[in-house]
């Protein structure tokens, strides 16, 4: 990991734009960037102090390329924790392009993916899991998810891991300090001490590990099928629930092409609405493998929407009670909703006889609604949201959103065990050594005490250029 | 024009990135982000020295929204002439968004497009022009454009205007004082040297608007119409003249489905290649469609490419020549350039042969290539380059870009030839001041002298939101 080199990238997104954002970090930021840049105060860049901002030109011998800002920061005191420059100049492609080219033909180094970031790691400004909270933290599209990545940038648990750490890394150094001493058969580690401890690290790993269902699910949002037929109202639906707050839709292509997910932030947690072709009962060939389709969309989400129109009830009323109990059979842990739309179209005692055939229907919940007029819609996000476990999100519990600490985390938890194992049998200190290491390491990756170039690259790729 | 409330918008290209910059400009900025942002050095924004850069959280009440580096300008010294406040957080839409809705709820106004230029000018940050030439910088797309922009925005030819309108300016009064001692007859203003002024404004107006046909091609690239048939190596070709230099292409859609306009930078200038279906005579009507729109494309384009297959020409070149000759029947001014494409399959006595023939094509120009190996693309990229009126912009001369501008111009051109007519005709001074003062009118409008709310908005709303 070379760290004596001075590295470039565009930081804002790429493309037209007011303004843009080049970032230039390394041991030689400020010298790369003083001779090809004029300041209209005539000062020179090298003697200025840090935090400053400078209005100037960037120039090529005697060509201006643009007029720019210049912030200096001067190592340690910057992101990376290296002298850092950062040129904030018009958000044309062609003059980004043109003030990179000209800093590569400087000395400096196309930045690779996270690599500013990797530096702050590297440099010690922040620990392995908040360098990748930061990666979350910008892909955040709700507000569960930017809380959960903010929580970790903050420290979040690994403050904490850091904290059993050390515990457990003293009863290691008296353990292996008894090794020295084995003819003597004294116990510098207290046992008694030392088994409380593992039973707390146990019990915080158990509650970090229960946390990732939560997590994971709020980070990436929670799937909910939506079974109708089409005219159904499928869309009026989601654009229904949309209105209600504002927030990000993102349309994701789906596995198939004629699945799309909708994203809705309802209360701060991001809902992806997978759309169904519904499971009308059919001879037809084609028809009965979108039914398939529908069965496997229905098994991927957590939440299943029964979309029905309510004036079709009336007359074909029986054969959507067989595709509810088909559904209800297939996946009878599944929180199912039956949501009879368009009630704006039936009268007050068609809807009345509606409610009475819809709410005794077991196992599921009823809604009728109006996506149209908008009846109803508040009611089904509240019922929408029951279904998550935010609890531990709102009581700003720690939670676990990322696969690999979630992985270390099973292992350190693994080990850890092991560790009971050989206390409750009086094993010797020798073996019980060799557990208590294996769980340090886990908890080491999680911090980033214990890292390696491949671990490291597998992170970092993951971030866009210029972080 | 309010310019007592205060603006906020993202000054970065939207979507996900590394940072994004949201700008706060007017009276009050930094008083409405103190209270939302918690320095980690304690200190109190509104302390703050003008060009100084402060880490810290933008919080709403006691929820962190983001970490971010917060830039502070004071007015007068800042791009909007107000107070302004730039906070750089993680490139999160949703960050972005909350911190842009925090800053509304705290009474802020959602700036409107271009609304920050706007407000420099009305600060008397820059004229009218610069401000327009603000827009073509961020909008520039090669080194042509981006330096007609950037030598407008520096000043340009608006300083000529205006040093030339206030020379003007002064005859006026010396000449409208003439008339306040009309019964006296005396003349305050000298007709000979007032004559000489008038011719050298119509000297410099001439030259301006003579640069506007150069300043107009090279601001929108140089239409080059391709002629040749389907798999005459069209798009090898665009691709060896592409990969020649690093270079910006864009896709944009056509008037008609099947035509696509690749844009390609060569030598700093920008080329519109224009791919046309070819002229084979047929009798086919689809195709005799199609060969009506390639003459169209022709007609549009400053330069012509006939494509053909130096294979093919073999054993069909009276059909060829019969092509090339309709072309240069109808279009007779417009350069045409031959080109033999696949040389690398011919013997080298066969490319003799061909040089031969298609040298002695007369009225057009001949080139051999291979743009599978890139023979002879170097050769095509000068010849295109010959037929570029680039003596302007290279000898740094002054190149109007601006359609506005042009029209003012040629409106005080007219208005200049007026005066001068009166002048020779000896008309009286209250005569002779009217078309004066419609001259002064024009020259005002191109920098912003003489505005009212529909040009600038007109202008303005050209800009991206956030400039």
């Amino acid at each position: 990991m070379k760290l004596n080199d001075n590295i470039v990238a565009l930081a804002t997104p790429s493309g037209a734009g007011a303004i843009a954002v080049i970032r230039v970090s390394g041991p030689d930021a400020v010298k790369l960037v003083a001779p090809i840049f004029r300041a209209k105060s005539k000062k020179d860049l090298l003697d200025q102090p840090s935090h400053t901002l400078h209005l100037g030109n960037i120039i090529d011998g005697e060509r201006i390329i643009d007029e720019v800002l210049i912030s200096v920061f001067h190592g340690p005191k910057s992101y990376t924790g290296e002298n850092t420059i950062e040129v904030s100049c018009h958000g044309s492609p062609y003059i980004q392009q043109e003030i990179i080219q000209l800093l590569i033909r400087r000395g400096c180094r196309s930045a690779e993916a996270g690599e500013f970031t990797l530096r702050a790691f590297l440099n010690g400004k922040m620990d392995l899991s908040q360098a990748e909270a930061v990666a979350d933290l910008i892909s955040s599209e709700n507000a569960a998810s930017h809380q959960m990545a903010m929580q970790q940038m903050r420290g979040g648990f690994s403050n904490e891991i850091q904290k059993l750490r050390q515990e457990l890394l003293d009863f290691a150094s008296l353990i292996e300090l008894e090794l020295d001493f084995a003819e003597e058969d004294v116990e510098f580690a207290n046992r008694d001490e030392f088994k409380q401890l593992v039973s707390r690290i146990q019990n915080v790993l158990k509650k970090l590990i229960d946390s990732f269902a939560v997590g994971n699910v709020l980070k990436n949002g929670i799937p909910v099928a939506i079974v109708g037929e089409p005219n159904v109202g499928k869309s009026t639906l989601l654009n229904a629930l949309l209105n209600e707050e504002r927030a990000i839709v993102s349309e994701i292509a789906g596995t198939t092409r004629d699945t799309i997910e909708d994203e809705i932030s309802i209360g701060g947690i991001g809902f992806r609405f997978i759309d169904t072709a519904g499971i009308r009962e059919t001879e037809d060939v084609v028809e009965s493998i979108g039914i398939k389709r529908t069965f496997e969309k229905i098994s991927q989400a957590q939440v299943v929407i029964f979309l029905l129109d309510a004036e079709k009830f009336k007359v074909q009323g029986s054969r959507f009670r067989v595709e509810i109990e088909k559904i209800k059979n297939q996946f009878p842990q599944k929180p199912l909703i039956i949501v009879a739309n368009k009630i704006d179209q039936s009268s007050e005692s068609e809807i009345a006889e509606l409610n009475v055939t819809l709410n005794s229907v077991e196992g599921s919940h009823y809604l009728p609604i109006s996506a149209k007029s908008g009846t109803g819609v508040e009611e089904l996000q509240q019922k929408l949201l029951q279904f998550v476990n935010t609890g531990e999100l709102r009581n700003n519990n720690t939670i676990v959103t990322n696969s690999r600490h979630y992985n270390a985390l099973l292992s350190a938890l693994e080990e850890i065990n092991k560790v009971q194992d050989g206390l409750n049998h009086n094993l010797s200190g020798d073996l019980l050594a060799i557990d208590i290491r294996e769980a340090l390491h886990y908890f080491g990756e999680i911090t980033g005490e214990i890292t390696n170039d491949d671990l490291l690259g597998n992170i970092f790729s993951n971030f866009c250029i210029g972080k």
